[in-house]
């Protein structure tokens, strides 16, 4: 049984949906767990992590937009002294997900040859985020 | 410490929200794990997996009415090219997610009595759709 | 290798989102785990779990506001016999997710400074709401 932890930190350039695959894959080895698990947890509320396309960079531009609509900057928001994308950053937090479970299989992650992993960063003015990564298996 | 993996292929009979608790169920052997996890990855992008009500299958269109008001078709959307339902697919991969994870208890998965596995189909036209099934423990 | 669950019993007070970290804490003994991960898994279908602000009380009731303006009760929905409180629950179950995945470092649960475990409640009349706390790892 392995098991092995490892944090990282990562920075979007902007406001928006980055993919981060290469960064985790180069982050950690798993080329010895034959069948496992790999759990991606974003230590924070104001920002998530999701899998989508992993090619057409359309797709991530429509993503922050179809979220900022759904969830609109500056609404009349109680929480507002952080700005007015705060609020809506931990709304989008909390529907996108802080924690991400990806099979491990011979040794690679088994992602469908469209997936990629994305960090979505929801603030205007990106800071650090620090992701665990914890891989388990055998 | 067991550690077992297996890849399926689903296919909804259309766009919408499908129970696949049986199907997953049939699919792997569970019955010696007295304490563990399973975990189902969908390796696509303009699907998703979630958990709901097993029961009604007004609850079903509700949650295809209800995505699909939220994330409309045809929205002016950069990413295009693949059809007005292709982008709101994305969306909604993301909103739901690809990952679950249901405690293993007794050899059985451990949901509760309303909860139902679903696979939803976020295209209009849907193809074969490739589950992971990871399941672990003692 | 460490694998142990145990089920427990929430009660939101009212319909909302309501911080249950201290409960889950006290619930279970990780303090032998030096790497490993938590799963919280809710056996219902209109409540959820998230993971978001530990601080301020606003961004819970903006949470509240903003799930309820995006998926507003009393819509047409085919699904209405349980209430009009009913099928817009069963959409934020699945919006939020039911199963949350944290990992353990140093016999602690590894969240962010700012991290807290939601309960959300999306029922007008809440329930008692059961969770498989999960816990494994070395």
């Amino acid at each position: 049984m392995i098991f092995r932890q490892k944090e990282i930190i990562v920075k979007a350039p902007k406001r928006g949906f980055f993919l981060i695959t290469d960064k985790i894959l180069s982050s950690i080895d798993i080329s010895d767990i034959n069948t496992g698990m790999m759990n991606l947890f974003l230590k924070h509320t104001s920002a998530s992590l999701t899998i989508n396309e992993n090619a057409s960079p359309d797709v991530r531009v429509d993503m922050e937009m179809i979220s900022s609509k759904l969830v609109p900057d500056g609404y009349d928001y109680n929480h507002s002294l952080e700005g007015p994308d705060d609020m809506p950053a931990h709304f989008k937090s909390s529907m996108f997900g802080v924690s991400l479970n990806i099979p491990i299989t011979n040794g690679m992650l088994n992602l469908g040859t469209w997936q990629g992993i994305y960090l979505n960063e929801h603030r205007d003015y990106p800071t650090n985020r620090k992701i665990v990564i914890s891989v388990w298996g055998v």
